[in-house]
């Protein structure tokens, strides 16, 4: 596969991967001192950031030694498993890799959005472009600095691996069986920081809600509230940490489970060998650079409106994804893409597009979904909840059949339906499409919880009511953008998964050849057999029962916060006259806390479900486990992710006063639509409090499930491809 | 096939379906000339139990003409498929007779409830064993209908097709062929009753809930609420005929679907042709002497706890199942059934009660997770929704486990993996296993809406304190049984659901061997092809929209019985006084119409889909599309059936002041658990209302798509097969 005219085209295209890896990591940087260039404000918007920030570091720290452990565990399971032969032996070193460069790229993030967000206010008592482009920027470094980390080193372990292994036709799928190890360790950091995150954020929100807004009447983000420095700790921990592994390791996984699909490309396809595995590098390496035009793009007047604000945003967005079109057509011009894989591309570009689109629509209080949602609050809560559960339940429509179109055009254009090798990896490259632009879509998203903060500080420092203007038009944006990105992540989450679970069918077979043993990858894997069936069944399942455990952590960690405001409360009533300061450094303590004690079940089921699975049912049952879970997964996440956020913009709707309705119905039983305190308001509370752990918990560790799932399968398969038939041929299945 | 040994003991076993089914249906007779001999009470109480019967009735006829109207429609489009030869030609007619015995079953059932309820509510005026009879007697018409018409007239197609088919190789899979149409015609008629009459019902339910409840604080059932007459009737409508025709469906769908795959046994399995076609109908007959015996058992005595109560309606319904596995071991010595055979038999009967078993467990208050979720009342609606959708979610790990674990156990006790035709076979068999005994399963299943209808006519009629007390322990067993009912429903309608997937396959390869086409059945139908995995996204997406469709139905009908009973009360004063009498029947002309307007687009849906998929992505995408609404809907279903349940129950849990917690909390606080209109029990409310259509509606509704889809997809297997290599060559997918 290796043959001399790879290798001379590969010597080429192996230096740009890094350079642009390497031009991320430095525009990242040069981000990050511009944004410390700005000042910080007054004393006391110092205090409150560097309180922010303290906790936001002692929950990373906390989170960072649950990982290190876990992380450590396996490395040992690995080694043993490599010792006894059912693993390659530099497997366990690129997970640690995986592991280590995730946790780091969101550390970097996190530090620099807390840095960010006074910063972001203080600009913001000048003019409202000044603070876009602080939390814009800082939100960059996120994105910039997950892409260049995720490229440079599954670049440097690729290119360590061809020196390392031995020249021949496995070399290949050797390599990138190590490299599936280096995105399982990414994949781990991601479940934790995600559903640690999660539980973080959701805790801390619900909590001083609970017994801040609904008990005691105090606005949000009152300094008065306890839990108020856990709150914004927790946008930054959520939003900013959590996203940002959920996406690396899609895009790690996208990519390398691009490049194993590459590596084994049957003889029809017009691409082959290196050129094949190097391609979603390349396409990755362009993105790069067509994400920092655009992230240069962003800017506004000195005063705008919150359209011409969504305006320049886009514009960035918009401008990166035609560079990338336009590059890739370049490369079908060099020749090192075929016109069918550019459609592939295309396809995962436009089924992203369209998928956050959808998002906007069903989740916008401009659109008929969640004024309708809105305007059942008149009915009160119950009423409520039904229509935002029902938009949440139609909302997948659209982005099923988006992924659905896309997988099938990428899969087809190429020629996949004549040689299903190339298909599958079409359906890689689309995934590695959507996802290329990472560095700007992730900036947008990252942007969110810092203009968030930056409100948050403003409040509680007390300044003007104009600079709290200008924050509040950043967030409301910043709202948008990041249902979109969640809408994003989601769809992407969902095609890489699919790669991978097409890699995972690839190394399956890969390790059975290596045990000499047969592996029917026919009828057995049809899907009328009881065993995928059995698989596909568990893995609906598996999605429902993984939410409900996220969704039980939030109460339980919400619980323990509304327990200790209102102690904090009762025990020193000078907190709520405002003469005495409330103990913010124990909230925070409680939901990192609760956030690492209730991650562990979730945790355990996304890991051990697979293998257990695997070593009962075999082969047809892991694939159906991975294929339901996605399946019915992507569908409930599109719904959580939508039905909450959905509810968040119908209550803020009503507090606008923004819902119309006929007059046709009796007014002496009518709660009026308007304002805060209204009975129609208290009914969008609850939605917009059902809301919280769906949009911000379960939902985004849907993505998580659903690619750690696959990538835990994929790692263990020696393991069950060994064992499981013996397990079989004693239960009588086989 | 058709052996001389076969012919002969066909003979003798010919005789014993129809002698079983006249048997049940003599005794239905029976027990409702016995319950019409009990008196009806006084004047104001026949009047009431005249007003439901007549709303009910109404509401029948309505909804027949429109069935009507469908079933005309698809009778017509048959027949232009078999002049065109894409469908057997006495289809068209098997269709019509399964729609109308469906819908006769129905009346009947719905007509002894109607007669029934007053005649409880005067026997509870003796005694509690007295009420407890006349309403188990009466629902066991219903159960012993359903049964009797279902096998009598599966038995009646049988015969006549072997009469009239051509002998020769292919007369058993022409025959099954054309009683698929028999099934697709109960299967529609299934649809509108069950998503009709749950819209009816809930329509109704929250209506009047929400305007006199809520708003007025006038209790449940008080004859100044306009929607009382609606609210009961819906109960009947959706309870007793919804169910009914849902589980003569599945009934009817298991026999036929098992009998199908019996025509094609392959050569390993030692039992064959005839034998195999007639082994389902023999076990239904059985399940009818056995469901007979069980219905006697039950009774208690005078005065009896709640415990006693559900003592006795489990004694008969375990007598059932211990009687059933007795039979069937019976037929194992006569050599009519293997061993393997047997077992699968048993897992399908275990499966129902272990499903029965987690729903009690998973709603009663008795347990911790419906505890839990009144527990969480105490800090309000958002955090008891949160917990309710939690538990709900849960909820679904023990029914599928237990579906998984009978599907492997039923397929491959017989051989199924060493050959699938027979593992597919015992599956069948497992579903008409766990659906045999019905006759008495059903019986405590329609019961329940009896009882409450009894005690709504205890209330209007102003009875004493005491009647009202029995009857409310009548209905409290009530809620229960038919929480476990709405488990084995849906646990009956998955294993049906995949007798029928299986039957499906079936039938495709038998088209396409007819019109002489390749029809690849392995690799193209593996899990990991495009066109599957595009089937599967669809399916699990579909799931979730037929939901919300359902949902929003519900929604909006209910608004229209709010706005009218508004109006009532506010037209006229003296109807809240007591003075004047209500417009009832303007509440329940609005449900009607509601319920028929709006269960079009979720039909249309259920209906359409399979075709529109099955002509763009063939076959593979039809089998996805099945077998994603089954696994994804079937962990659906079991949220909403049981977090509905958990949450009704935990309403009444607060009422009850039943629930105990730690003092370790802030008293001031704290909504104290206690009793009506207390801040926790309104928190109740929201979730009891929220519940309502999940349980009653949406849940039982997918129930039906998981059955119709499959039905639908084989009617129209020729028109599929035949058309869709067209479009894909045209779309470029082949």
């Amino acid at each position: 596969m290796l043959s001399g005219k790879d290798r001379g085209m590969g010597m080429v295209w192996f230096v740009l991967p890094p350079f642009a890896a390497l031009l991320a990591l430095g525009s990242a940087f040069g981000f990050y001192r511009w944004v410390l260039g700005h000042g910080e404000g007054t004393a006391e918007m110092r205090r409150i950031a560097a309180a922010v920030r303290k906790g936001a570091l002692a929950y990373l720290r906390s989170q960072y030694r649950l990982v290190a452990l876990v992380v450590g565990g396996f490395f040992g399971l690995l080694i043993v498993l490599s010792l006894l032969d059912l693993q390659r032996p530099l497997v366990p070193f690129a997970f640690v890799t995986g592991a280590f460069f995730s946790g780091f790229a969101g550390f970097l993030g996190m530090r620099t959005a807390t840095m960010a967000s006074a910063r972001t206010t203080e600009a913001c008592r000048g003019s409202l472009n000044r603070g876009l482009k602080i939390a814009f920027r800082s939100g960059a470094v996120m994105g910039l600095v997950v892409v260049g980390f995720g490229l440079l080193f599954l670049w440097a372990w690729l290119v360590l691996l061809l020196r390392v292994a031995p020249e021949g036709p496995d070399q290949l799928a050797e390599v990138t069986t190590t490299l599936l190890g280096f995105g399982m360790g990414a994949s781990l950091q991601a479940l934790f920081a995600r559903v640690g995150g999660g539980i973080y954020t959701k805790a801390a929100d619900v909590g001083a809600d609970l017994v801040g807004k609904v008990e005691e009447g105090i606005p949000e983000d009152d300094p008065r509230n306890p839990a108020t420095i856990a709150d914004n700790v927790g946008d930054t921990v959520g939003d900013v940490a959590g996203m940002g592994a959920d996406l690396y390791e899609s895009y790690c996984g996208s990519i390398l489970a691009t490049a194993a699909l590459g590596a084994v490309l049957g003889p029809a396809a017009q691409i082959s060998g290196l050129e094949a595995v190097l391609a979603p590098l390349l396409l990755a390496a362009l993105g790069i650079v067509v994400s920092l035009v655009g992230i240069l793009l962003v800017r506004c007047r000195e005063e705008s409106s919150m359209g011409a604000l969504l305006g320049a945003l886009d514009r960035g967005v918009r401008a990166s994804a035609v560079l990338l079109v336009l590059g890739a057509l370049g490369l079908v011009f060099l020749g090192l893409l075929t016109w069918g894989l550019f459609v592939s591309v295309v396809a995962g570009l436009l089924g992203g597009m369209v998928i956050g689109w959808s998002t906007g629509y069903y989740t916008s209080d401009e659109h008929r979904p969640t004024r309708g949602i809105a305007d059942r609050a008149r009915t009160g809560a119950a009423t409520l909840i039904i229509e935002g559960l029902a938009v949440g339940m139609l909302s997948s429509a659209i982005p099923v059949t988006a992924i659905v179109t896309a997988i099938l055009v990428a899969f087809g254009a190429p020629g996949g339906f004549d040689d299903p090798s190339i298909g599958l990896y079409g359906v890689g490259l689309a995934a590695v499409g959507m996802l290329s632009t990472l560095g700007i879509t992730l900036a947008t998203d990252a942007y969110g919880p810092i203009a968030d903060n930056a409100g948050g500080n403003a409040e509680m420092a007390g300044l003007p009511a104009e600079v709290r203007e200008r924050t509040d038009a950043l967030d409301r944006l910043g709202n948008t953008t990041a249902a979109m990105g969640k809408g994003f992540a989601i769809g992407s989450a969902a095609l890489t998964a699919l790669a991978l679970i097409a890699t995972y069918l690839m190394s399956a077979e890969f390790w059975a050849q290596q045990m000499g043993q047969e592996l029917d990858t026919g009828a057995a894997l049809r899907l009328d057999q009881p065993l995928v069936l059995a698989g596909l069944f568990l893995g609906a399942m598996l999605a429902f029962v993984f939410c409900a455990l996220t969704m039980k952590a939030v109460g339980r960690a919400a619980f323990a916060m509304v327990e200790e405001v209102r102690r904090q409360f009762r025990e020193d009533p000078g907190i709520l006259e405002g003469t005495a300061e409330p103990d913010y450094d124990r909230c925070v303590g409680i939901s990192t806390r609760a956030a690492q004690r209730q991650m562990v079940g979730p945790a355990l089921l996304a890991v051990g479900v697979p293998p257990a699975v695997g070593l009962i049912l075999g082969v047809p049952g892991v694939l159906g486990l991975l294929v339901g879970g996605l399946t019915c997964g992507f569908a409930l996440a599109c719904l959580l992710n939508n039905a909450g956020g959905a509810w968040d913009n119908a209550k803020k709707a009503i507090e606008k006063e923004r819902v119309t309705y006929e007059e046709e119905t009796d007014p002496a039983h009518e709660h009026p639509l308007t304002g805060k305190s209204s009975p129609s308001h208290r009914a969008g509370v609850v939605g917009d409090t059902v809301g919280d752990p769906f949009k911000d918990t379960s939902g985004p560790s849907l993505n998580i499930l659903l690619k750690l799932m696959s990538m835990v399968s994929i790692v263990f398969t020696p393991l069950v491809v060994k064992v499981s038939p013996l397990i079989q041929g004693w239960l009588g299945i086989h």
